[in-house]
């Protein structure tokens, strides 16, 4: 009873709205995974941010946040990929994806790739000051990259 | 040269509409906040589905994927959180924050130190399904603790 009890309170608490249920029984609604998707660029954009301040030399290099927010990047960059599934093509949900996304997938996942090999190299490098600003420059490029070829202006 | 184009070319391609560049320089804007903040609940339920699922026997336990959400909510959980800063006490950016949080930071807090120990012992034992369920269900509890006390409905 107790256990019964706890089930309906997550399903109420956390599944209401998140649309996380459908997730996990079936494949989730094309709204739910742009919401999802955009959630993860979003926090890209929040904790790349600082980084590229530092990069930029608009902020001092702190090893500490560098660390940090390197850390948050690393689980970040692989969040969003699955979002992009053909069945948001033609949602209602407001986004800026591009068609190419799924005319030209092999280039869009090598996108992906050169993303998180920065990610990784940026994680490598945040104790090192010259080594982080350069890696956080090809995490930046990466970034842009992506974004001229699959997100519209 | 280069590098000033690459400068402007990072917050051009990222940081439009993501706002990050005003997050690093001065305090980032109320409906920022908001959307960061919302973005972390987003992705919490988005890997937290799964696991709840398995908790509930609505899905099988599966020791990769309950690992490798285990590892994005030890991050996503720490991301919330700066996002509740009391400038964004009255924007009119929709939201569900009850008052109650800036009333009573130190339950906040409570809540959020809960869910983040929840979490670490999910990580810990993510390769064990009977502790795995034990600490999937104390995640959901503290997630819906803090949504009764600090969320509307």
């Amino acid at each position: 009873m107790k256990k019964k009890l706890l089930s309906v309170c997550v399903a109420l608490t956390i599944g209401a709205g998140a649309g996380y249920a459908t997730t996990v029984l079936a494949q989730a609604k094309p709204e739910v995974l742009v919401k999802q998707r955009q959630a993860a660029m979003t926090l890209q954009g929040k904790y790349f941010g600082p980084l590229a301040a530092m990069m930029q030399g608009k902020a001092p290099y702190d090893a500490a946040v560098a660390a940090r927010n390197a850390q948050f990047l690393d689980a970040l960059s692989q969040m969003a990929w699955d979002g992009f599934n053909a069945s948001t093509k033609d949602t209602t949900e407001k986004n800026r994806a591009l068609p190419a996304i799924w005319e030209n997938e092999a280039k869009f996942k090598e996108a992906q790739d050169r993303f998180r090999g920065a990610v990784t190299k940026l994680v490598a490098s945040a104790n090192d000051e010259a080594a982080f600003k350069g890696a956080a420059g090809e995490v930046g490029k990466s970034c842009g990259a992506c974004h001229d070829n699959f997100r519209a202006k």
